[in-house]
């Protein structure tokens, strides 16, 4: 036996941090679990649990932030509807980027894409009487359903693992044709599975919420990470599949957490399609005694009432480092692609050590390395790989969290350092060796 | 007839911004008519709607910010329960200049103190089957209000203006006999009012949110500003009035939008008893499916669901401005007083002109002089003195819209600068001469 941790003082650290069900811990949960292991122990754990980023803030943000703070914009309150300058380079960057028209108008500055999902939440399952859940393509983001916990909201959901393609449209329309579901959820590429949605199941998507008049979040948290088409030239083809090209009910979500190392500092857009800012529901209307036009009523009756508008200096710094993009000067592409090596490497020792990618395929591709992956190991449920994988001082998070039925575990790439790849592999290798010597045995 | 606009430009500009009743319209609208008034014809309009700082941002906050983004913090997430700094300093701040003890633990920064109320109202009214329903003591912050319009909670309310002392004990009990009152919130100092609850007063609120079992939401936004006593010197008494000392029952709200001129940056601190924060509640528990303690469950499952912590470096800033306040390098109060200046000859001279202030007393004394006073003019509803008053260049709020039943208007000193004097006093003048003559007609 060569584990790193053994049970007892995991279990020791699990019952001290009230951890009730470790094989179903959530982020925050397993990340507290490694941190203490590692400051009880002195031994560094491989932490692939917290998809936060692994890079430094980006430059040209700090610059512009300090700038913003002393030309004194932390004073005034910022304008619901945000400042001027990063709604503009918003509907620049979208255009240069996706190829979609959006006016500055409709692109409203968040505290994080988490407030922007949130604020969409409650508008559309408000704006129909009825029409009140939320359909998540799992696996997702397991925050978003904590969303409507908080809200009061219902969903469905259901694992794309066995709905790809031409599949899709009838698992769509077996939620939408009851009319109850008000949006539709996904991330592409997809946290936690690191798949991507392509075109011919993005217009399907597209199709069904015009018919079904559903809202479609995309959230794009991972813009331009899927690296085996190269998106990273500003104004120029090819474009990344968006659901955008096929319906204009949508909200697309751009956080600048991970394309700019951001995430500490809590900004993203939401840019909301023209014609979905426009329309009038007068439930809206009624609820908040206002204008009941979606985009209006998100601004000044909702998101308002929550935050009041987001850290001025911070919309300066999104403003600049999209505004850089757009014009050519910053390659944020060449930043993120380090996560697409090191999950090279990752997926590659594992998978010499027994291990298997979970979501290994698109409709028409093996899925690329990026921020995340999914790995399971023959015999283990996603639980038991969890907990048996923090005994050799490796963290991640169950596939089940997530709304996945498949086994494995979801793995980030944010954390690992050119020095840990020798210390993983020797603890994938011990890990192997234990666990296949056990099945033998039995 | 002397008006600084002609009707007819006003109802243009009224209309143009589809604002559909002027006399009862919200801070925003008026501000975006008074805007567009003086962008329409170039003269400068008194601005007395908005309560946005009118002195710089504080300085040390600036730098400490600027440091924070060189240090690099703004890559990774912020702690949920926020970074350990802000949770020190804000432990040291309430102890050093109010007297009360509250662990860093219960020190919780939030995007705002809009985000604190948001936050604690789901949280108190999720707390307990049944028992759901906001008590505001008006007149107060409409926007409150509004946040339970978005979180689907009901409200009660009454203007306190004939309940001062004593005779505040039985009309809150009739509100909170009924069961269902989960939170009582007030503003002291009182926005719009600049009334300030006497320890009398918080007695009995203290007194009976224990026996009713209610939480207190005590927002601080204009902390230290009833320039009447001086409490500026931290660690020595005199200490400020608080319900803090009469129940355990109660959060906090300490805004740096005010106290330090830093509402761009949008941070505040909310401090929760600490035996309110360890308390545990069932149906807490069931519905986020955590431990049900209500300070875990308002950081983890509730906060953290909005927006996931909150702008890195400026919890650094707000660290900083409150530690060199509490250590005696700061004194916040000699900017603040700035307001109390302004206040004091806006008030002479609305005053020499036929003017009164409408919340004029407190129980043992007159109110003072702040960054919010109340003003009614013989014969005119407060929207009608709302709509006359822009006609002459000056916009405010009108009563009314804080849940007041009397009738005037709240201004704002914030945005009232030295050259403007002389033109407000030709202003009310002016006004002073047309309505006292029209009085007089009839």
């Amino acid at each position: 036996m060569s584990k790193v941790f053994d049970e007892n003082i995991v279990q020791q650290v699990v019952d001290e941090l009230h951890v009730a069900d470790l094989e179903n811990a959530t982020i925050g949960d397993v990340l507290l679990v490694a941190q203490r292991l590692q400051e009880k122990t002195g031994i560094p754990f491989i932490r692939m649990d917290q998809g936060s980023p692994g890079l430094p803030a980006n430059k040209i943000g700090i610059e512009a932030e300090k700038k913003a703070l002393e030309a004194g914009v932390g004073s005034q309150y910022p304008a619901a509807a945000g400042v001027p300058e990063v709604k503009e380079q918003a509907s620049r960057f979208v255009k240069a980027f996706i190829d979609v028209d959006i006016t500055p108008r409709s692109c409203i500055p968040t505290v994080g894409s988490v407030a922007s999902s949130y604020g969409a939440f409650i508008a559309c399952t408000q704006c129909t009487p009825g029409k009140d859940k939320v359909l998540f393509i799992d696996p997702g983001f397991p925050i978003q359903k904590s969303q409507l916990r908080v809200i009061g909201a219902k969903w469905e959901q259901f694992d794309i693992y066995q709905f790809r393609g031409e599949k899709l449209r009838d698992k769509l329309e077996e939620y939408m044709k009851t009319g109850e579901i008000a949006a539709i959820v996904y991330s592409n590429p997809n946290n936690p599975a690191w798949i991507c949605l392509e075109d011919s199941e993005l217009q399907i998507i597209g199709e069904l919420a015009t018919r079904y008049d559903v809202v479609v979040l995309e959230d794009l948290a991972y813009f331009l990470m899927d690296f085996r088409t190269d998106f990273r030239t500003p104004w120029q083809p090819p474009y990344p599949p968006t659901v955008a090209r096929y319906t204009d009910n949508y909200i697309l979500m751009l956080s600048s957490s991970k394309i700019f190392s951001y995430a500490g500092q809590r900004m993203a857009v939401m840019c909301v399609s023209d014609k979905l800012y426009e329309r009038h529901f007068p439930a809206l209307a009624e609820r908040y005694q206002d204008s009941g036009i979606f985009g209006q009523t998100l601004v000044a009756s909702i998101l308002y009432m929550i935050t009041s508008g987001c850290t001025a200096t911070t919309q300066y710094a999104y403003a600049e480092m999209m505004r850089a993009s757009v014009d050519g000067e910053l390659d944020f592409c060449a930043d993120t692609q380090e996560y697409a090596r090191r999950a090279e490497k990752m997926k590659e020792i594992f998978c010499a050590n027994g291990f298997h990618v979970v979501y290994d395929r698109d409709v028409t591709q093996k899925v690329g390395d990026g921020f995340f992956f999914t790995i399971g190991y023959p015999g283990l449920s996603g639980g038991a790989l969890l907990r048996q994988l923090l005994y050799y001082g490796i963290s991640s998070i169950a596939l089940g969290t997530t709304g996945s039925l498949q086994e494995g575990v979801r793995a980030c790439t944010s954390r690992m350092t050119e020095d840990m790849f020798p210390l993983l592999e020797e603890r994938a290798k011990a890990f192997h060796a234990d666990h296949n010597q056990s099945q033998n045995i039995k």
